[in-house]
């Protein structure tokens, strides 16, 4: 899939199929977040991929906005340093694994920024890294490719040269 | 581009050539950012595309670690809202704008986090608005997109199941 229609199409996916997803597709949305930039190159992250039932069954419990990660095929759950660039950067990695995923028919959603502590405990994370988010992925029970999103007007969100002035 | 091809490859672009590049590249790269998710869909952002010279050789000068921004063909500063997810919603705008500026042949790098608020006095950005990032884009000197990234190895920042237990 073409970068520029991934983007534009990609949805949030809360409702997956029972489907397992090929371990080589695993593979490359855990790679498209390790071969994300960051600042000063530091790749402050550290990707958990999630499979055993229980474990995502209990990550729908702690997540209070991510219960239906408790459905999907599995979660990459993404821990960060506690270093000033470290949220823009896995930011940009999860950017990456969604729209990676999405390309291969496979749904995600940003699971977050609650209940992320306990996540910790489960996963057996070092408490010098904070869960940033929590990944559910699975191929999408609904037909939404093609669905419309929500979004403010270009005008809107967008100047030319400076602040205000029209775009385009 | 296919989306982990593009992710695969990309790497930061610094020196531009002195090329135009066409008002349709340049919107879709804009259309990436406003077209991405983000937290409650609050869309905490602001684009603002800079294309006169002097407007980018005063953001070279402004940006300490972006002096190149002088020779880019155009740049978007990217202005956040003092909201708690803006900096994770707009860094993956900003990864959704560099992956697709680079299927589409055109380079750019995170330009951050120091001397901005310079920046937001030359773009009369308000003052209730952080400027996020500059992001300068033009196509690339340099014959790079082979390049070979230097990443750490996929078993340091990945696990399977719990931290620390083997990947793959």
């Amino acid at each position: 899939m073409e970068v520029f229609d991934a983007v534009r199409t990609v949805l949030a996916v809360r409702k997956y199929q029972d489907k397992h997803v090929p371990p080589e597709v695993v593979e490359r949305i855990v790679q498209a977040g390790r071969l994300t930039a960051s600042a000063s190159n530091r790749q402050p992250w550290h990707f958990i991929v999630v499979e055993d039932k229980e474990s995502l069954h209990r990550l729908g419990e702690l997540a209070r906005t991510g219960p239906y990660t408790a459905g999907a095929a599995f979660a990459v759950v993404v821990a960060i340093e506690r270093t000033p660039f470290a949220v823009s950067d896995a930011s940009r990695a999860i950017q990456s694994m969604i729209l990676t995923a999405w390309s291969e028919g496979v749904g995600s959603n940003w699971v977050g920024f609650s209940g992320l502590d306990d996540v910790k405990k489960l996963l057996q994370i070092p408490a010098e890294l904070d869960v940033l988010a929590i990944l559910p992925f699975g191929y999408p029970i609904d037909e939404i490719g093609a669905g419309k999103k929500n979004r403010k007007p270009l005008a809107e969100v967008a100047s030319k040269e400076r602040f205000g002035q029209a775009f385009g």
